[in-house]
């Protein structure tokens, strides 16, 4: 299965994601300014694929210099493109661990290697979350008489992560395994990764899908048209709380209301044990013009904006949202099916 | 206050509000063609105004040929327009029984007498929604130090209207009583009537808003940056249950979770006895088209669409969800403020 990131040579090829569904475009990062700029901006985005992407910036930087003056400046950049994924922290914090120990004329090679183990890890951990998820799809399967109807949020895919993806995870194993699985979209605003990012990959895998808008979430609930909802998480608290993609608070309210199950799929790198709760994580707000501009392919067949606010209108633009552990059914992650209420955090530890 | 629709001449005016905010277009509507027209394609939209519209559609029939069957053409005709609001159908009902028992040689003076007054109508009933609901803002103004945050789903405003609005009309008459209100406007994906017509018409009247996506709503609650919820209808069934823009039931779940009150604006001509759970309210599905491609000012200056999903992504559109009585704290009508659970349908026929 294709990467989203890879060596090649001395630089690191990642999918520019900006220009998804419309134009496949790779781009090169050869410095650390590159890596930083590219989460920044969201060439790349996903809280697993922030976290590996951050990894190779280090290794880039090593490249350049060892010092450990120049890795405490790389650490400090990469920390501070994005704040609500903690994958990030936790992946500099990982690569911090292991470089900092060795003499100046390994850390490159060392950095560089981890790169590589951290993108191997969430590749497996992803492919376990699949296992894991799937059977919630295959006994789904077994009472009903018609493709299981997943719904997701944002892109928790393939795109947002090494391979496979976490919340899409389960669906491709699911039709590896031959079950009928069709899954409902959100376009997911302000960025729309769910009209451009999860509903391109899903086509291009054959699975079978429907975009709605977000606001169609609940009326597809309540209609009995969802048997399962699958999201991904950019931090997971202590207590189970989850912060993801702005709006995934409305769905397991929905999902909760019309007894349909609500699971959260992220690797245990996505766990934030230092977090208590939910209301200690930061909520990254971006700029406005997400909100205000829209982008997409213009009838010329290029890519253009258009705005669809009056002149000048204030915006506010916040990232994510918190989902209390109490609306969520359970998280899957690589180590197995995790039930949140009571969330058994200690089992992250054992 | 200015109207959204008026007799001109042998002609009926109104705002198209397809081209709002970016540019103000008043449209002429010549014969009952022009209305069907312009009530499907959404020149005007609106529970109340599309009501009022097809009233002055029936006028313009009239005019032309006044016979039983060229009424019951017109009937037939406006009420396939759209399905959800029920403003539609009991304003022709209405005009019917105004002027079927007439002669000929009157029914077209008749028919426009009376679409003037279900004009007049809706407007007094909008002020008086106004009057009413801005006695829940003065509350929470005597609460807080702050301006009191409402937020709102859509247009229900005065472009959805005759004058006034239905959920708007208590933030202008607040304002006009000297309270500070700020106004929460989720953009109302799939059309963005909140981006464009509501930040429009608050902007026209000063009212401070901010526009965020649909999906903030939940983070806004959670954050304790609402402090009343008010939306309007399209209909509302005998037990209380209320068809709106879709979306609406996501905000009315997550105010209940955050302990926001949950009103409903809505003039006595949006609520249908005769349905007696929102479960038998038809829901519009409408074309793909307008989630797969977004209109706004393009760079250019131009009104421009931009596709932003993948060429053939399959789409489903509903144009409405259905919000249960359980979830409103009360409706907001011109004969007073009704409370939603138990619903108390019988005071609307007293």
């Amino acid at each position: 299965m294709k990467r989203t990131i890879w060596w090649d040579g001395q630089a690191v090829t990642v999918i520019d994601q900006r220009y998804l569904p419309h134009r496949y475009v790779t781009r090169r990062w050869r410095t650390i300014d590159d890596v930083a700029e590219g989460i920044r901006v969201m060439q790349v985005r996903g809280a697993p694929l922030i976290g590996v992407a951050a990894a190779h910036g280090v290794a880039l930087a090593m490249a350049v210099r060892a010092t450990d003056q120049a890795l405490d400046a790389a650490l400090a950049q990469l920390i501070a493109t994005r704040p609500t994924a903690v994958n990030l922290r936790n992946a500099l914090e990982r690569i911090d661990l292991d470089v900092r120990p060795r003499p100046l004329e390994l850390r490159a090679a060392a950095a560089r290697v981890l790169s590589e183990r951290l993108a191997d890890e969430d590749a497996a951990a992803c492919r376990a979350i699949g296992e894991i998820g799937s059977r919630l799809i295959r006994d789904i399967a077994d009472r009903v008489d018609r493709p299981v109807q997943v719904m997701t949020h944002c892109n928790a895919g393939w795109l947002a992560c090494v391979e496979w993806g976490t919340a899409t995870a389960p669906v491709y194993i699911a039709r590896e395994r031959g079950l009928a699985v069709h899954v409902w979209v959100s376009e997911t605003r302000p960025r729309n990764q769910g009209a451009a990012l999860t509903a391109w990959e899903l086509g291009q895998r054959h699975v079978p899908h429907t975009v709605v808008v977000d606001n169609a979430a609940g009326h597809l609930l309540r209609s009995g048209l969802v048997d399962l909802v699958l999201v991904g998480a950019d931090r997971i608290a202590a207590n189970g709380d989850v912060a993801n993609k702005v709006g995934t608070y409305l769905k397991a309210l929905a999902a909760r209301d019309c007894d349909v199950p609500f699971y959260v799929a992220a690797p245990t790198t996505t766990f934030d044990l230092r977090a208590a709760t939910g209301a200690v994580i930061p909520i990254e707000e971006r700029g406005p013009n997400e909100v205000t501009k829209v982008y997409g392919r213009a009838d010329s067949g290029h890519t253009a904006g258009v705005t669809i606010t009056p002149a000048d209108t204030e915006v506010r633009n916040w990232g994510f949202d918190v989902t209390p552990a109490r609306l969520v059914s359970g998280f899957l992650t690589e180590r197995g099916l995790i039930p949140a209420a009571p969330f058994a955090s200690a089992q992250l530890l054992s």
